[in-house]
């Protein structure tokens, strides 16, 4: 019997896939909504959920603007968020099933490990194998007022029971941008507040983007938070910049600064400072037989990532090979443009770079030169580096061109590509044209 | 100097390849309004422009549905139109100083050909080689009351001067169903006539698809049409099936039965029985130093096929090595989702399906099932004969896949895939299950 602990991305692939080669598998979730994971029930599918209808607002609004169609009459933001819940009922509700006709044991209970040794709701439970794939949640940083009502995180958010008038967001990185983007379009004042600057992380290009579909946020970069401000629920946020200290007015504030492994209900394996499961290049922990994967590892926090990780644990236990280690991720954010890059380690020295073409979603962005962007980093020797894309469905082409990348395709290869016209995926015409200088 | 006649995708690619390989260009546009062909004036990016708002507009009543929106209160047809030729009009700007900037003249004129010899506006014009990328029109069926007012082809639609009451779509094809999405949406009862059945040569599961997202379009298969009727403007269809002869009515008639290529200003050049210049696998027509590319040539109407042949005849002027033919163009239809394919010559006699992931455009499907689907076909050996997949941006997907398909890479290569999550593109999924399945 081999356990896993959680049915996120990471441990219903390593269940289903350890099932799959035979194996008795025991999957532990202690969510009550079911399988699924944050990613589902937190995370990237309501961020996905919500961003489908801001954009359609955004467009809408577009539309209006050139006098093609009138107003949108009516927005329900409690109809919004019940009808999403809906809809993550059905999705959990297949993904169970497939995990279960897969094969896999579905329990749903508390796990706690010592060392290798394990309790479900308490009663000791041997196992051949376990897996941990308990996720993360979003790190509470150590400023007064975290506890007011009216203070969320993307755990808690879909319990706020009405729409923001003053959001402030606390953080300013993926998660933070997503948000401010849809609840900005949903009619909030939102302002993010960024320790550094926004998007810190991703390429210059893209974050230039991010700025255009963030136009109507406020972002404040190089401050410190001070504290959260409120009674009876929150009022504000004291900010402390080069310019001294102020209060920004709120009534909710959204903590997206950062995730923390679920590791509470562990003892006796090894840490990182950070409270990450320590893993080996075989998913191994420092308690003998007892794997990890996801989240729990501090790495990424993606679910592709998760996935991966997954399945390498999976893959260890069954004494199969690995895959090669990918030598780049891609990986997205959405705001009004799919912002999606994948880069290699090491930097391109050289770059080029055109506005989006006129495709789907972006044509009629033409008038107001806001068609999104392609780019390419490449080196010396012309090897691409790294590619980012801000078009509508840019995180579509990213995957393939991560691929690309991870699998050392010659881009003399790119010769050969033959769009699919019309297409506001820019990147192609690119590759083709450093093809071109190549030869030349 | 090389003259190539026509600015559309083939003419315009071949001409800045040319140029940017030094030699002297002229070009020469019959198109009042400018390069880009029907391409961009009547064709590709006209059904996009139309199809982005008809999109939005089924996705908003679908959350009208939800109680999350109200309705979309008006939708000015003429407004829309105008907006759109204005864009268009930049698109072409943009197109022409593109072309200009590379090097190429541009001269707007008339082109008369007789074998060899070039006449331009009636003047006589020296050429080293000549390229005919003139393009094709929409063909007349030989039926009584095509001229008609109110009968019109994707050439003339853009001049209705109002949305109609009941279209009926003569043809079939892509376009038929791609212009009967958009004004079903738009509120016209709409009717397609096929000769034999819809999309014929799609695959069956796109099919499918594509009856799911035109299920308000009625559609009349295996009928003849016997003549349009009307005094003054048209009134109606005649057909005949095999329950007799009826007429359908009709304020607007819309004949989408197939291309015609423009060769009326050519004599002396060898065509075949469709009209078509007969071309070698250099691209050389029958006449000395006369190549042709693109629709011209009669193969495909496709934007992409007319770039690639553009290419190849300034290659073959140039004397340059061509690259191998592709086995597999990808293509697409836009209806609510893309459908998008590829297949190789042969047939897949296995196939396997999903249905499409939940993810951005396809989330709020999830409850009536029109998430889509991605599938595959292959031989006896695993080998990868076809993909289909109806989905938000299945083109973009497939322009990739079918790249994959052209240059012989190992699916094996897809055990490296990392996709961004989410994505609603199921394809990558089912190569991994295929490749699992392989290798046990």
């Amino acid at each position: 019997m081999i356990v896993v602990i959680g049915g996120g991305p990471a441990g219903r692939y390593a269940a289903m896939r350890l099932s799959g080669a035979g194996k008795k598998v025991r999957l532990v979730e202690k969510r009550s909504a079911g399988v699924g994971g944050q990613c589902l029930h937190q995370g990237c599918m309501t961020i996905c959920a919500l961003n489908d209808v801001a954009r359609l607002m955004e467009q809408a609004r577009g539309f209006q603007g050139l006098g093609i169609l009138g107003p949108i009459s009516e927005f329900s933001y409690k109809t919004l968020i019940h009808r999403m819940q809906e809809t993550i009922r059905i999705i959990a509700g297949v993904l169970e099933q497939e995990t279960v006709q897969a094969g896999v044991e579905i329990i749903h209970g508390s796990a706690e490990i010592q060392g290798s040794s394990l309790l479900i709701d308490g009663v000791e439970t041997p196992a051949d194998a376990i897996i941990i794939a308990s996720g993360a949640h979003p790190k509470i940083p150590e400023i007064s007022g975290c506890c007011l009502p009216g203070v969320y995180t993307a755990h808690t958010l879909l319990s706020m029971p009405d729409l923001p008038k003053k959001m402030v967001i606390i953080g300013s990185g993926v998660i933070a941008a997503e948000f401010a983007y849809i609840f900005r379009v949903f009619g909030s004042e939102v302002t993010i507040l960024a320790r550094s600057s926004l998007l810190r992380t991703f390429p210059d290009k893209l974050v230039h983007e991010a700025r255009k579909d963030l136009a109507q946020v406020t972002i404040e970069e190089e401050v410190t938070v001070a504290g959260i401000t409120g009674q009876n629920h929150v009022t504000g946020v004291i900010i402390r910049d080069k310019e001294g200290i102020r209060e920004i007015p709120a009534d909710v504030v959204l903590l997206a600064a950062g995730m923390v492994p679920n590791t509470g209900f562990i003892s006796g394996i090894t840490c990182d400072p950070n409270g990450a499961l320590i893993v080996n290049d075989r998913m191994e922990t420092s308690a003998p037989g007892v794997y990890a994967a996801g989240d729990v590892t501090g790495t990424g926090y993606l679910t592709p990532v998760a996935r991966h990780q997954g399945r390498k644990a999976a893959d260890a236990i069954l004494g199969n090979s690995f895959e090669p280690e990918p030598v780049a991720v891609p990986q997205a954010i959405k705001l009004k443009h799919d912002l999606a890059y994948c880069r290699k380690p090491g930097n391109g020295s050289k770059g080029i770079s055109i506005p989006g073409p006129a495709g789907p979603g972006t044509f009629w962005e033409v008038q107001n030169k806001r068609t999104g962007s392609s780019s390419i980093e490449f080196d010396e020797n012309g090897d691409v580096m790294g590619l980012s894309e801000a078009s509508p469905a840019a995180s579509v082409a990213m995957a393939y061109l991560g691929w690309m990348m991870n699998s050392d395709i010659r881009i003399e290869e790119f010769d050969r590509f033959i769009e699919v016209h019309p297409s506001a995926d820019g990147i192609p015409w690119l590759l083709k044209y450093l093809n071109g200088k190549r030869k030349s």
